[in-house]
């Protein structure tokens, strides 16, 4: 892999945890570094809106994540509280180190859309993560290092979750691993 | 194939032409029925918008057309139009025979998408399209015909193109063919 790429993800995103698990699967894509955004600035800075804006497009995500999960050998439950609020988890994440950030955010990733589990809420996150990091989830410069990493996404031009950068090149939606793949293959 | 599967495009849109691109290729859809359906009209119904709608959106979308095009071998040039008007050439493979349908559409995406050309133009539709099918074009009920296939799409949850029904199983986007391919082969 000789092009720095990057994936950004959100944990309140399914379709984040789809790429995450073809990602993490990846012989082409193990040194991608992951990098946690915050997709509620996302939609805001760019205008976009999520899926379930559209009534018909939300119901629609039911059966499309339903697929998907399966298709991936991946336990599926739509969260009791959808969306939750992922603001202190991806606060956590962006504090831990770079190696930690993978395996922390498949937990976490796991807990809110395998399991169902709010994610939004402090109790279960002590659950899933080391304390130290979810103590500086607080820290003002943990906040901003968080919209820092959101700012820079959509300056590159991300309007959504998951997005991944091969070099400066926007590659959007689970959908589109495979031309990463076939991109860094080439 | 088992199930009736119905794949819903215009020839407007980019992203149908990848699904049509992937569904004549493929040995297990060769039994699709190809059936026409009008966008502007699906997405007035379902309160949905057009990707462009959202500038980063749109600026994206080249390039991902640029690299799926790349991806499946096939020309790629983006029209000096767009979008035109679709409702004509859509209207003209209403009129077609069921199993005429497949070749002039692939015909007209080829036009619009491969080569450019505006075929919103009637002249270049002309030299596309029968000049009885052309003529039809015209007829009330011809111009029936094609919305209520449009009307009945949206009332079975379709939202945008390309959409395709197995049974009465929603796939939405050219991203999902190879989740159908895996629905049929089960």
């Amino acid at each position: 892999m000789s092009q720095k790429v990057e994936f950004f993800f959100d944990v309140v995103s399914p379709y984040s945890y789809v790429a995450a698990i073809q990602v993490a699967r990846s012989d082409v894509l193990k040194d991608v570094e992951w990098r946690p955004f915050f997709l509620g600035g996302v939609f805001k800075a760019s205008g976009n809106q999520a899926p379930i804006s559209v009534p018909a497009k939300g119901r629609y995500m039911a059966q499309d994540l339903k697929r998907l999960f399966a298709y991936y050998d991946t336990a599926y439950t739509f969260p009791a509280v959808f969306p939750t609020n992922s603001l202190m988890a991806m606060r956590a994440l962006a504090a831990a180190e770079p190696s930690q950030v993978k395996a922390l955010a498949l937990a976490l990733f796991s807990a809110y859309w395998s399991e169902g589990k709010n994610i939004g809420d402090a109790a279960v996150l002590a659950d899933i993560l080391p304390a130290d990091l979810l103590a500086q989830a607080s820290d003002e410069a943990v906040k901003e290092k968080l919209k820092a990493a959101t700012d820079e996404a959509v300056a590159r031009g991300a309007f959504g979750a998951p997005s991944i950068f091969v070099g400066d090149d926007l590659y959007f939606g689970e959908d589109r691993v495979f031309l990463v793949e076939h991109a860094l293959k080439g």
